[in-house]
């Protein structure tokens, strides 16, 4: 593995290694000094082209515990003002000594531009609607923690599939491990047919379903997408009260899952749109373990593409 | 002590152990590498959402000489662009590691939100028009560094005491410790008689005067405001200049105050506005002195929220 | 040497003193862990006041490798959106711990004026239209190293003489360790005769030509400049297209300047402007090494200023 770009190209021996490997690392974070010096003196770019917090923030933390440096570099107050080019900045910060670049941007396909021009490791923090592969890879590590297994596990995701970069990533991973994936959501933001053959990993294992119960009857694993207010909005939905009435979580649609069944959602998450504020309480809602597994990934993604150096 | 919040709830003996603390690790700035390991490995999250030099600074110094790592987080380029809740980002990054959180709002009352939501120690670096404790902290620590003692000392205050946090931390503070304060100002930014009992810690201990001379004479410390010109402005102050006039501090003014007398302002100041040109150069000018103070007394404040963990 | 201010007033003794301690610590950046305690516990301020990618990047690198912490600090954010003084910032940051100060300014002279106020040492990153002196000095170490001497060179310098602050650093740069600078460009973007003095360090060091063929046939070495379209742009210049044409660089301006001669920019480049996309593949372009160079000179700059005290 020599760049994390996607979940595409990964195969399950190399996903179960870089989980192997989360679990693995993820004590390290509970000693009284949460610090090895495993990765010092490696220098970590950190390129954040839209916002964010837990992914910049766990990134940032996984360097830390590792002793890399890191060093971030937004479009603002950088030259990019000045009209370079984002292949021209990188080859700069390269020459300067950085060791591995995360990218965030919002056009699909950019960190693959990258690791096509760069010597050293590049990984997608989310590029466009395409990809979030760390984001999966936190996710199936989470599902493994509490229920060990994914063989014949029914996974189902709900809410704007088609846009989502996290759907997507989830959609191959929990494949790939053995588990089916049932999505559901608007149907306007469902995957159209033909691109379904690009999510069916195994036969059988990826389902569009139009109705959310479908989706949700006796999962072991429901993930919440977040509705991306920002990205198109109300364009897309026509009202959020309407979404949440027709696609949020509560109470009665936890009953439709298995007995002990897991909620997750990437966060931020709108709660009274996605999720009724009541589901805070749900006994198997996992999403800070999630924002924690986040940095255990991360520091399993940096010393798989860094320390073999 | 679980949190720093305000100074109202600390006792005069909380207030006297992080002095002495303050005093005892102050030495360690001067040293040829002014860097002790005490906090290595602990994480401090710096949320500013509002401007600041030398309080994030300070606290961002006073975490690299502990060795404690940090972050920052600002409004802008975060998922608070995408709707997410204070709350919510703060347990998230409480997730990723965080050990202890400096937040420093304009909505009076957040770092008390916070707390009581999250089981990581919280610091006010400032909320709304409510508190800003660790600059007390730094002024009482400043004061008894060159006049050792509280007890009778006559403290003035002049400039917009109504909107000013840091004049309400010190009107409690140096009460506590025995002084006493005398308030004066434009007449509407005084506190109204109602407010008085709030701002009275021991009988007769706090004054509000409408003439400045009554203020400061024979006052052993003067505190200047700052006009902050950017939160109200001209709405309450009718000009700079009749500002300047009737409630700047020049020479005639500080020959009211006893010889010896020390002049103080916690920054950023308006020169020629709260205080004449030719007061940089009063032999009892101690404001570059508060601003050292202020790394030591957040190096107190850190140590002894974190080290006992 | 206290400060680095510019290159007019250094000796030619104290440049190659710089250049061959950037020499010496330059393995350093190759070894498998790059970075060495010398600088520990020093912090270096960051003030960068107009847009950077490499020289903030390249001067955080160098603080990173010798262990000094960083403070960066922006016009945004911070107390001068309350209205302080470049001096009050920087005498409450002096107060606060900073060891030296790193500042780019769009006003000519701020960092001389800074100096004069501070007792630490000060580093000029780029001063309006004045000065770029660590730019020079990677520029010097970059020819030293392919080329080894600089007695009787040529170097030709092309682009907007006038208002290049690179150009002004490196006309001086070069005269003082021996070589000759020829300088061409847009006529009115060319010094006037009355400059001319100020810019010839040697008797007929420097010659201004109107012809781009003049200045660069036989070089050893030809700077191309950047056409700053965000400084003044489209009012200097009447169309990209035709600076391009008349004074851009191709593979036929190359043939004019000596075989094996360096070609150089100081960066970001606006490739089809100042260079033919062509370009990228001379065997002799040398511009990335100048980025490396970048961070070796301003760890030798860092040294010098730091280590003394």
């Amino acid at each position: 593995m020599r760049h994390l770009l996607d979940i595409q190209s990964l195969s399950s021996e190399e996903i179960h290694g870089l989980l192997n490997l989360a679990e693995n690392v993820k004590e390290i974070l509970y000693r009284p000094i949460p610090k090895v010096p495993t990765l010092r003196g490696k220098l970590v770019l950190l390129l954040f082209y839209e916002p964010s917090t837990r992914t910049k923030f766990s990134f940032e933390r996984a360097c830390k515990v590792l002793s890399a440096d890191t060093m971030s570099f937004s479009a603002k107050g950088s030259s990019l003002e000045k009209g370079e080019t984002i292949l021209d900045t990188i080859k700069n910060l390269y020459a300067l000594g950085v060791n591995l670049v995360v990218i965030r941007h919002s056009l699909s396909g950019t960190p693959h531009f990258i690791a096509k021009h760069l010597k050293i490791p590049v990984v997608n923090a989310g590029d466009g609607i395409h990809e979030h592969p760390t984001q999966a890879l936190l996710d199936l590590l989470t599902v493994r923690e509490k229920l060990r297994t994914f063989t014949d596990r029914k996974v189902a995701i709900i809410g704007d599939i088609k846009h989502s970069r996290v759907a997507h990533s989830d959609i191959l991973a929990f494949q790939k491990l053995g588990a089916s994936v049932f999505v559901t959501g608007p149907a306007h933001l469902l995957p159209e047919p033909k691109e379904i053959p690009f999510f069916e990993v195994k036969p059988g294992g990826f389902k569009v379903c139009l109705k959310p119960r479908e989706a949700l009857q006796d999962a072991d694993v429901v993930i919440a997408l977040r509705i991306q207010k920002e990205r198109h909005g109300e364009a897309f939905i026509p009202s959020l009260r309407e979404y949440a009435q027709n696609f949020g979580l509560g109470p009665r649609e936890l009953e439709w899952i298995k007995p002990g069944g897991l909620l997750m959602h990437p966060g931020p998450i709108n709660w009274g749109v996605e999720l009724a504020h009541e589901l805070e309480k749900y006994p198997f809602q996992v999403i800070l373990d999630q924002v924690e597994n986040g940095v255990a990934v991360r520091m399993a993604v940096l010393l798989s593409l860094l320390s073999g150096e």
